[in-house]
């Protein structure tokens, strides 16, 4: 049962339709799986609750919500009716969280849109609530503040948590190859104790020599991450849930999928799965 | 005097020889010049420093020292034999700073690399307390965390000059381009107030679509960075001295070097030098 924490994010096997990752998590003996939105949208929601649902596989997450900040209120109107819709997306699949990317900086203003991040998440908490969803925080790699997300540490994360103040609905999504480098981590992880809402894995190679940086990441022991003691630290804090491999990756996503598969157990199984801990709570 | 502040990083026109980069900063009108140890071994010491002298030109920083972490004893002796001949080659040219890039993390380990960082530097004290130079711990981007540096913020170097404890000896280099995207940024430059040693610009774009994410700068003003918000933080705790131009990028370097010379004058002088109230310290 080394497997029994694993999920598998979508993007990870990107060229998959949302029923073709399915069937592969049920063939590789993964129980859990982390859907994205566009994969959704592409077969319909009512199409994806059922066929999750026939296969059994639980959802560790919706990706993705967030993208707040907005040059005018039109377009930050904008986001917060596809935020709405992510809540009710991943409320319908019984996903365990709503994983936020929370929006790059606008221009040279990172505070500017670091307020309108804190004030977007603000104005979701009553309608995830309702929904009974969770909104985790994702704090991303500072290379991606351009282009992805101006929330860039776990410090920043438990921040805005402890701001907003409503932690039975807004916690932080954790993925180790975000948030490595830090050596505040352990301290923030143990700061984020009882919020940790999501735990994703991959590692970190450079010089990687990739154009999208986004899409640039290691499969678990490629590279320089300790996930050992990440894995411990998030655990020791009560995490029990889901642990995605989310590694995006277009050389990976080139090649054949089924391989990359047994790939991703594997290195799961080897270099995962032990640093969890017993149990899994339920969904 | 717009210009007063100004230094050119040899680095940023990489094609050059010491020499060279030397008459461009006279022709330019730029007082100050960080050199690498690579361009002043291509000429020979004595000479570097008969030269620089000669345009009376002051030198802002020595690049570099550092690069702690090594798996074997015989590696880091090694390490630190160049790190001595650093701080020679800094007290000889009279250098503001000897920058400290303090070497990537060993595998998984980076706790260990952490701690061979601290001791390393620990070892150099007392010879640049004799040698009368000053070492600025200059934490790097994240992203250069396997190649580069494993201390990635500017807390994290904070803390280092807190533990060692020789704050006549042992201090920051601020460089923008490696520490905009912390939202502890202003809090870390208030601790640093007395220790910061350097400040470097730059600009920060993705996607950079770079093969060599160490090499992938932008210019002042073409990017995200809000230079306004941390020339003034880094103003408003006590740093008075020269600010270099460091833009490395391997597009820049095979364009017309007097081309890019032109540019880094004028966007110094718009997006630098209003940012740093009046005054420069004496070398």
């Amino acid at each position: 049962m080394s497997l029994a924490r694993a999920s598998l994010n979508q993007y990870t096997v990107k060229p998959l339709s949302l029923i073709e990752a399915a069937d592969a998590c049920v063939r590789h003996g993964i129980p859990a799986i982390g859907v994205w939105r566009d994969k959704i949208a592409a077969i319909g929601l009512d199409a994806a609750k059922r066929e999750l649902a026939a296969r059994q596989l639980r959802v560790s997450s919706v990706c993705r919500g967030g993208f707040f900040p907005g040059r005018d209120a039109a377009t930050r109107r904008a986001n917060r009716e596809q935020n709405l819709r992510a809540i009710e997306e991943a409320a319908t699949l019984g996903a365990d969280v709503l994983v936020l990317v929370c929006g790059p900086t606008l221009g040279t203003h990172i505070e500017e849109a670091r307020a309108q991040i804190a004030e977007g998440i603000d104005l979701l908490v009553p309608h995830a609530r309702a929904a009974g969803v969770k909104l985790g925080i994702e704090p991303l790699h500072p290379m991606l503040i351009a282009e992805r997300s101006a929330v860039t540490t776990l410090a920043e994360a438990n921040d805005l948590v402890a701001r907003i103040g409503a932690q039975d609905v807004v916690g932080v999504a954790v993925d180790a190859y975000h948030v490595f480098w830090d050596a505040r981590l352990e301290t923030e992880l143990d700061r984020a104790r009882g919020t940790i809402f999501a735990y994703h894995v991959g590692d970190w190679v450079t010089p990687h020599g990739a154009p999208d940086v986004s899409a640039a990441r290691a499969l678990m022991g490629e590279g320089c991450i300790d996930l050992a003691s990440i894995g411990g630290w998030v655990t020791r804090n009560g995490y029990r849930g889901p642990v995605e491999v989310e590694v995006l990756n277009t050389r990976l996503w080139e090649g054949d999928q089924e391989a990359l598969l047994r790939e991703v157990v594997a290195r799961f199984e080897e270099h995962v799965a032990g640093t969890l801990g017993a149990g899994l709570t339920a969904a």
